[in-house]
């Protein structure tokens, strides 16, 4: 566990640690000057996230509600969970997420990316998704794939990832 | 676990049950007269499949062998591995295969879909596949999605499965 100390100067870091565990790796170049000096962009894997946190990030972009219950139980098995966070002063806000289903050996498939509306278009969410990709590479994971909504095909594409490749065709069962 | 009793008669259940285990749901219909009158097609959910075994059923397909060690990790770690097997007698072959990974509540990926080429064209692959969306709808999945290569994508049509749709794409990450 890194806490907050280890992202802060002494002085901050005293206060802070005493009350909030954080991993985090911070991203640079993003956020020092987003709104004051203190403004800092973090990523973390933790997975103990507040889930009502979690579902207001998903509220903000328009996504239907999910049972707490169903959510809690996706994190928990998730192979990998990637979460954004805006630091200020001492409190954090969560302005991204993804996460990963996987066998842990060959494939990986991402799903539920969120970057907060007030955070979007400012390279985050490409940083976020880069993160994502390199702790599922340093995880031995060959084949990392997603299932992406028209609009975000070529933020995708501009990322590595290739719609289609050899012809394969993603697929949705329904019922009959 | 469901012994070899369940699945045969009397006499044969007393002999076969001592020497190996099997959980099996019978394929109705399926292989009952296919060699002779004592060929039964099985599906089974058990994951301690013999790699080697399941190593020839992939060869015989054409497959790139890939490591066993990384083959046995991605079975530990699927939410759902379903195998068919031809039985006679007292001895089984497996026949077919297909694993799913998952986050346990939302989402389910299906992978490594095989049947044997001696037991194509049968009906037996699609059977297999609507025992794996039972089985996945059954533990409360509501999003079962693939990625298909293009000569089987009618095959998954034809079982429900919809390429695309919606407009959403399949993607595959690939390094800069």
């Amino acid at each position: 566990m890194v806490f907050w100390k280890s992202l802060f100067s002494s002085s901050d870091a005293t206060a802070a640690s005493k009350t909030t565990p954080f991993e985090g790796d911070p991203v640079e170049g993003m956020g020092v000057n987003r709104t004051n000096s203190e403004s800092r962009i973090f990523f973390s894997t933790e997975r103990d996230i507040d889930l009502y946190e979690l579902e207001e990030l998903c509220d903000a972009v328009g996504w239907s509600r999910r049972p707490l219950r169903k959510v809690k139980k996706a994190m928990q098995y998730s192979f990998l969970v990637v979460s954004m966070w805006e630091v200020v002063g001492a409190k954090r806000r969560i302005i991204g997420f993804a996460r990963a289903t996987s066998d842990h050996a060959f494939n990986a498939t991402i799903w539920d990316v969120v970057v907060h509306p007030d955070f979007q278009s400012q390279g985050l969410g490409k940083a976020m998704m880069k993160y994502m990709v390199k702790k599922l590479r340093s995880e031995d994971i060959s084949n990392i794939t997603l299932f992406a909504d028209p609009h975000v095909v070529d933020f995708y594409g501009r990322l590595g990832f290739i719609a289609d490749p050899e012809g394969i065709k993603g697929m949705f069962w329904y019922p009959d």
